[in-house]
């Protein structure tokens, strides 16, 4: 096997061209084996890539899990998908849904204030995650009254207003302190305001999802920080879309798509809102009479290109917005996002690269271990000690049973590694297998080991699957 | 442990405040532990979420590698990062170069034809993979005579001119064909034009590179299909960057940048030239003579956002040219290119959470092997079938040496992950361990197994520390 390489073009030449200065040279596809290359037979893993090791994220990029806190999100994601609740104790959560079964609330049942009833489309609703019968996968429900709505759900997602609006001392800026109409607000940088990269990051998948809706002919009508989930550091979605078409749907109307263009634009102003909101890091700065006050944090604290997108959001226009407007505003700024992405793709693969060989590892030693000491087989009580098993029996000695010369445990987590994947590869090299007496040494390859190995564990693969003959 | 989840704002309201018609609710941050909620205290593998499970990529979008592509993809560029060669049968590589070390040539040493060189830079180069001695990294080297550049190495990367333009036949719509001035060129959509969406994907990245070089004052001036380096299926990263500036570097120039705009409007020229011959997939469509024919392919065949974007890099401008100006031409691609990253951050996100369990499971079975069946420890025959290994060594039957009734092999990895799980959580769930004779039948839970397991293992290793009593 040769690797396709950063050039290898001039192997095999068999036509060249010269074209706008440049001499092109066409190449025989099959690549020539090159004399004297050596692939370890064997896997060791590979180091992290130098492009990852030291990838220096931009400040104005928005962040992203590194691989361990990528690995301890990944845990923490599997743990709320596999939560379930005792049903003896949660009476109150129905066992099935239509096709859904195993329920799991999302939000307290019932509700302890029917208040919060005003942040779901006026209707008391629940919150569910469950498991659908068909494909066995997880969803969330959102129940409004006798209608069930199923969503994909997102394990750890939060909505953007329990992450960034929930501290409503935020919101003091705007509702304790008095400052005059000369005085200008003090610069609010060190006061917890946020990141201009995080909004921008959060403007770009917004306007994303408003920009594929609107598209589509359809309004979101749920573009608020309640509906916004977050998952990860900055990854957002939006949920409970088609909530409100379904809850105002009204049968007397013959064109249900005639308020589509109020809908986009209340869209569009929605969005202004967001964005303001999280440019004042408070909600109370989108309350009209807070408007000047909330723009002239902006001025001071961002860029004129925020501002000027929350003013053709959020002012009259003489003609009907469009999200395709606000995409100059964005700019450059794709290319920060896009370049921050693929950034994230190479953390996450190499941290794949490393794990992509572990199952593999589990699956040969738990192979291994229904051969070894195995009691009897087929009534025969000596069937793991004899023959083909005896050899896997000091291969396991050889693997985990490695003393130092002195007699004292040798214990290399490395050594296991190389032994398997050698085993696994069936290498050629020989290997020593020493008797417990130490009375006889047998020399055998990694590929007769192989060879007993894999007819062995077939050995009892066929017997499990026929039965006792 | 509480799940943070799809909305957990009401559980304790402690105020509300209502902003632009919406109503929220600020809650105490602490989620309070909902009654009779069970977590798994055992892990199992959770599903594929249904957000990756029914990925449906958009047709115009760049594609990625699904998980098995990319499993094999990581193992073969595992295998690139491995590879030697056998110094006593390649001579002609040298073992060491400045601070690397296994040099590896990635292409053939020496150049079959010295016409190679053309296309580098005008001298003969050679192109190692190389370790690098401080950091033990892997290293792309590309040796210029005396002088050496370093690069990311970047496994399994080809470059665009060996992907793309590597087929003569594909420049017989140029080179060959005769057609007179009014017989229109006939479609070429079916005869192996790249699809759109791919052309974009390149721009992007590419414009992306030179709008990062050009901002920080410098020229790329490698802008080459025989340069870019393509890794993946749609991943682009420019190659041998700065070699021009150390070749052609002129010590009598006082102002090394005065050059600098010359040079990035070539820069531009050339991304033209690379734009127009991945759409007409042929390097002859921009030989001059050829142009007027290739921009007839372009308009027939693409859309005229790139038709332009050709028309704007390669035809005379009154102002210089700005990598600037085509971001409206790329206009909304750019939140396609976006969404088709984050999509496979999602797909290798949901990867690597399969992965991520078996390294652990695979240490669990390698610590058990270390315990099990050990001859002898610290002069004791007898250690590992005595005391807390004894309830090792039944549990090690209980997991891989189960019967049926009638007494054939029961072979079933999922319970071997599932009491190793519980055996790694401790869970409180009782298991009866069953005496090889039969006669004796000890109950303990998992939690004392794993107690056991714990200290034995600490045993082991302090002994490996300290050496023989």
């Amino acid at each position: 096997m040769v690797p396709t390489s950063v050039s290898d073009q001039g192997a095999h030449i068999i036509q060249k061209e010269t074209v706008g200065g440049t001499t092109y040279f066409y190449t025989d596809n099959t690549p020539a084996p090159m004399a004297g290359m050596v692939f370890p037979t064997y896997h060791i893993y590979p180091p992290t890539a130098p492009h990852v090791a030291y990838m220096q994220p931009k400040a104005n990029a928005p962040s992203f899990f590194m691989a361990d806190e990528l690995r301890q999100e990944l845990i923490n994601r599997h743990l709320i998908t596999m939560a379930q609740i005792d049903q003896s104790e949660n009476t109150g959560v129905p066992s099935e849904v239509d096709s859904y079964h195993s329920l799991f609330p999302l939000e307290p049942v019932p509700p302890p204030n029917r208040l919060q009833k005003t942040s779901n489309f006026s209707y008391i609703t629940s919150c569910y995650k469950a498991v659908n019968s068909k494909d066995d996968l997880p969803y969330c429900l959102r129940r409004v009254h006798a209608l069930v709505f199923s969503y994909d759900f997102h394990a750890g997602a939060e909505t953007m207003f329990s992450r960034h609006f929930n501290d409503p001392t935020a919101d003091s800026y705007f509702t304790k302190r008095k400052w005059g109409q000369h005085e200008p607000p003090p610069p609010r940088q060190h006061a917890g305001l946020l990141p201009e990269s995080l909004i921008w990051a959060y403007i770009v998948q917004l306007s994303s999802a408003l920009r594929t809706i609107h598209t589509a002919g359809l309004a979101c009508r749920v573009m608020d920080p309640s509906k916004i989930l977050i998952t990860g550091k900055t990854r957002l979605r939006v949920n409970c879309v088609g909530v409100f078409d379904v809850l105002t749907f009204d049968n007397s109307q013959t064109n249900h798509v005639t308020l589509m263009p109020q809908y986009q634009q209340a869209d569009l102003i929605s969005l202004g809102k967001v964005v303001l909101a999280l440019a004042c890091n408070s909600l109370a700065g989108i309350q009209r009479e807070n408007l000047q006050k909330a723009m002239e944090l902006v001025s001071i604290n961002y860029s004129s290109d925020l501002k000027n997108l929350i003013l053709y959001l959020l002012t009259e226009q003489s003609r009907l917005r469009s999200v395709n407007d606000i995409m100059p505003m964005i700019g450059a700024r794709f290319y920060t996002q896009l370049d921050a992405s693929q950034m994230r793709n190479d953390v996450i693969e190499e941290d794949l690269a490393k794990e992509v060989q572990n199952g593999r590892l589990f699956r040969l030693l738990a192979k291994l271990g229904t051969i070894n000491e195995r009691p009897e087989f087929q009534k025969d009580r000596t069937w793991s000690e004899t023959g083909d098993r005896y050899l896997l029996k000091l291969f396991r000695d050889h693997l985990f049973h490695q003393v130092t010369e002195s007699g004292t445990p040798w214990i290399d987590l490395s050594h296991i590694v190389s032994c398997l994947n050698k085993l696994d590869a069936g290498v050629p090299e020989k290997i020593n297998l020493v008797s417990r007496d130490e009375k006889s040494v047998l020399v055998v390859t990694y590929s007769d080991l192989k060879r007993c190995f894999d007819s062995t564990f077939q050995e009892l693969q066929q017997a499990a699957a026929t039965g006792p003959l």
